[in-house]
């Protein structure tokens, strides 16, 4: 009994941030509303308060899971040490990780401006954290004299600037596959640092 | 008579695109009425209406003004012929010009998904515009033997990703001056198609 309440609450839990992903994605978080979000699930308002505190907590779970599953993946995709292939895998990697989840991606740029300040600096060391691994690799490469880094910072947000906008423009059933796209852009980094 | 009376509702339509920008990306345009753009500025909501038909015109004003004014922009950046210092201009013209308008970039990327298709449509066929300036220079540049460009049009896409990404880490207060900036920027574009 107790395992049927607390798959049915976890199952209340999936659908409320699933819910809540998509209308923010759609209206933006200002103009949605606990009611609305508890409409789109089935439950009534009152019920979501035993899930979640209020919208703000919502919103930070929600940018603060896919910084988490982000460092997790990233971890799991066991990077090598050199720094050429590391660059090559942490580049395919980054581009597949965003194409599957661009809902994810478009708030988590988004909905930053809405998060309170203590939940944006949370997000913050979780975005350097990420961002860190791929300066490391440049900084390797640099030192290893692999690579050309004039500034390991600016080259590390415009290598992620400019692999998270395949989500901008990437569309399934257009005329090139996902694995396409990797090689060219891999291609694009590699020559961007070329030593 | 004439002659102030039209000054002071070039007046009125100016503060009130000022004021819709400021609040369409504080809060986004859903959460944002016309009744609190009126407030913003001062006037009753009713007099609005002399200056615009509804809130959809208003977004659609607001983006389709920035992406003219940036294509009239670019025309008087006097981009050379020869396709190196053509990308070297173009590198230089889109981050400057970007990074002078934070708010209006941030909504034009942002607001997309709450323009009627129809406006989505005439927007789209701006951004075409300027996004083929820059193909035509990659394009010209690999007939040319000068530049490697495997598709030009992932690259074009990959470049501006990539410039306009210096708009959600640059402050002007920061380590770096906007020149420098441009600088390293265009080592690492000059690399990315270096042939």
């Amino acid at each position: 009994m107790t395992r049927t309440v607390g798959s049915t609450a976890a199952d209340t839990g999936a659908r409320l941030r699933q819910a809540a992903l998509q209308l923010f994605a759609r209206h933006g978080y200002a103009a949605v509303s606990m009611r609305q979000i508890a409409a789109e699930i089935g439950v009534q308002v009152g019920g979501l308060y035993n899930h979640i505190p209020d919208k703000q907590t919502l919103l930070f779970r929600l940018l603060s899971e896919h910084m988490a599953e982000l460092l997790e993946a990233v971890e799991a995709a066991e990077i090598p040490a050199e720094p050429l292939p590391a660059l090559e895998a942490f580049t395919r990697f980054h581009i597949r990780h965003h194409a599957a989840r661009p809902e994810q991606v478009f708030i988590s740029y988004m909905e930053l401006r809405n998060l309170s300040p203590e939940n944006f600096a949370l997000l913050e060391a979780q975005r350097q954290d990420y961002e860190a691994r791929l300066s490391a690799i440049l900084e390797r490469g640099a030192a290893a004299g692999v690579m050309q880094v004039e500034d390991a910072r600016m080259a590390t947000m415009a290598i992620i600037a400019m692999l998270t906008g395949v989500n901008t423009w990437f569309r399934e059933t257009g005329r090139l596959s996902l694995g396409q796209v990797e090689e060219v852009y891999w291609g694009m980094v590699r020559r961007m640092v070329a030593a």
